[in-house]
């Protein structure tokens, strides 16, 4: 099977992570192909913070519900949509742009044999609020999400999700 | 290099594309790498029209203001939401997942030699119903974009998005 799709078929939720730290390399490499996402219009709407301060990652882990691996992780990715790049899309332009580029950055972490899981921020009003908070994000960026990331610690084994009934020839 | 790194960078919007037919396995490759999306609480609130009709192919072409490629391309797949698969998450999280399995798709063609192209849909209501119409979609099936596919015609080359003003470390 071709590599990619090898890759794209292994890519996993990780969500525990050993002692290692990732290199400020790697970190600058997944962001850098968040960005060679697709975006309506070519705006590219998106910012990335990357963080690897242990009190950053700490308070996050704190508040937020479902990032609690975050403790762990020794590095995370915040993708962010940047309203002031959005021109007058409609609104969930910059959310599917976005979401493009996380879903890059998931599939190289997988292919460089790092685990990542994303955990979901917009449109949760209480996450976003949490995240803008801690990172002091203007108002015109919005987090999307929270990607914890690190080396895989135990097995983790991708899920098959295949089902012949999502599929439909010609029309519903 | 990493082959699933450079399918990534390599991967473009493609809008013209020679008269070869796509296969009917590839086809359904590409609706299963969508599948390999990760998606909010597992839920895979997806569903993939392929459409290799000429007719149907010309008449989103003819409606659509965005995707007059389609009067050329051998095929397409509609990425939709399926609401009722989407529990009580919030409205943007089935956006989320449908454009992870998007990117899946995107990347998937980039590599077996096909080219595709991301025409927007959903949220302009105009475009969601016509595709509805046009596909008989039941009310709870939303079309989040369609993408022609086919073997690209001429040379189509990536753009470099790389922008280090992007990247923020450890917090704004």
């Amino acid at each position: 099977m071709n590599n990619c799709l090898k890759t794209i078929f292994n890519r996993k939720s990780v969500r525990s992570f050993t002692s290692h730290d990732v290199s400020i390399e790697l970190l600058e490499e997944l962001a850098r192909v968040g960005m060679a996402a697709p975006s309506a219009r070519n705006l590219q709407p998106w910012a990335f913070v990357i963080i690897t301060n242990r009190s950053t990652l700490d308070a996050l882990a704190e508040r937020l519900p479902y990032a609690k691996m975050l403790f762990d992780a020794p590095a995370a990715i915040v993708v962010c949509g940047d309203l002031s790049k959005a021109g007058d899309s409609p609104e969930g332009y910059w959310v599917q742009d976005c979401s493009a580029a996380t879903q890059n950055i998931l599939l190289a972490a997988e292919a460089l044999g790092l685990g990542a899981v994303w955990t979901g921020v917009h449109p949760r009003t209480d996450r976003v609020t949490t995240v803008k908070d801690v990172l002091k994000l203007p108002d015109n960026i919005i987090p999307l999400n929270v990607i914890p990331i690190g080396y895989p610690k135990g097995e983790h084994q991708p899920k098959n999700k295949f089902k012949a009934e999502n599929i439909h020839w010609q029309k519903w």
